[in-house]
């Protein structure tokens, strides 16, 4: 059975009339499928209007007490339920989840070596049962980026990452199709020039990109997951490109940046 | 089957350690259990924060749109979520909902006339089904009072009359038992007084009292709730008290107020 898994970023969830058009291309993707969002512009606006400055390393953000709240609200709060009554507005049966709910996935903070991230959690176990159950009553899961410990404890987990962490999860037990969905039509070869996507990429020109750091920060943990999803499981397809036409790889077109094998 | 349908309200919720311990005791609760919270203290912190003044009217928050985006934040994301996470923590199977999620509950958005109160819904219907189905999975739903119309729009609900709603909807599969967990030892016959609490309230008393103008505002939306629950269906139980006591009730213990039928 296909599994489409889709990343949205947050660079589209912040403009209203973008994320509409993909949630209505989302809406017609046929069988089990599952969202998966970010939200980082919008947690940094509240979190500037409250006075919290985000503090990214790495391309990802350092999570403190403040800021763990204020992206609980933001992606498990607002940004989750709006998504979420909007696709059932399009006859998606949508239920939104973060880590914590039916504990779906389970999530260990980050070593503070060497860089504390602070309130971040890695995936540790996803909870593939319960979303074959939900697939099975036709529900689509919109899963936010907040991960739970066990213990009590919310994570910010990266979206990016969980994506990959359900799709390797799920691939034993479905076909499963990756998308991650952004403001760039794929990867780029020069991050300057907008149209120079490269069609697909292999492990080999990501690694030699890399070294000449001609691989822009938010593009590094995508790839990265993107790779280890390839590596574990090569029937997983990754597809990476633009929130207005990456979906169109689900009816078999190119589109984007397609993640090749190692070899 | 039994059912427990427990509402917990913000004055309790915004306090770390009651919280918890109410946590713990609502863990012990034996078999299917449903918690509904608010959250308008928190609400309405974050709202001085960002500089959006709660307007209250008839004990009800007015809902404009930067309203609606804090309580969707901070009910259905951090209060939710940190909920969800302590129950896992405690093995209860505890997962978060809005009324979107899974189309739980539909909701209207209330006519503007006499009062217009904004974002503010009704509810119109409560999805029976997914609800049984979770219970037959050992999950426990936690509800957040944050409606939708179907239509794409979240809507500010009441959680008292969410708490309501869901005892009468599932009158007919299990047999309800109806907690209204808050700050006070149940109904007063003094509001002044703490120790005034009435063991039984019928609705007779209730309507003296209402037009004596002896219960407090707070206090009104739940009675009217549960009444209501108790008129369509005289086999919901239904109990009204502190936070630290209400649940002994689940033991056959005599806590709070215990409403009456009609007559």
């Amino acid at each position: 059975m296909k599994l489409s898994i889709v990343k949205i970023g947050g660079n589209i969830i912040d403009k209203p009339a973008s994320l509409n058009q993909f949630l209505k291309d989302f809406s017609t993707i046929e069988g089990a499928k599952i969202l998966v969002h970010g939200g980082g512009v919008l947690a940094s606006e509240l979190g500037k209007q409250l006075g919290v400055v985000p503090l990214m390393k790495n391309g990802r953000r350092v999570t403190d007490a403040d800021t763990l709240k204020i992206v609980s609200m933001v992606y498990a709060g607002s940004i989750n339920k709006e998504i979420v009554a909007a696709l059932q507005a399009l006859k998606v049966n949508a239920i939104g989840f973060s880590g914590a709910d039916g504990n779906l996935m389970t999530a260990k903070k980050r070593a503070p070596e060497p860089i504390d991230f602070g309130f971040v959690g890695d995936i540790e176990s996803v909870n593939t049962s319960l979303i074959q159950w939900l697939m099975d009553a036709g529900l689509c899961p919109v899963v936010s980026p907040i991960g739970h410990d066990g213990n009590g404890q919310l994570l910010n987990t990266n979206a990016d990452t969980i994506s990959a962490e359900l799709a390797i999860a799920l691939s034993d037990l479905f076909e499963v199709d990756l998308y991650y969905c952004f403001e760039k039509h794929g990867v780029l070869n020069d991050v300057k020039q907008e149209n120079s996507v490269i069609n697909a990429l292999s492990f080999n020109q990501y690694e030699t990109m890399k070294e000449k750091g001609s691989i822009a920060d938010g593009m590094l943990p995508k790839l990265e997951n993107a790779f280890k999803a390839k590596k574990v499981n090569v029937n997983v397809n990754v597809w990476i490109g633009h929130a207005s036409r990456c979906l169109l790889a689900t009816q078999g077109k190119a589109v984007g940046t397609q993640i090749l094998d190692q070899h």
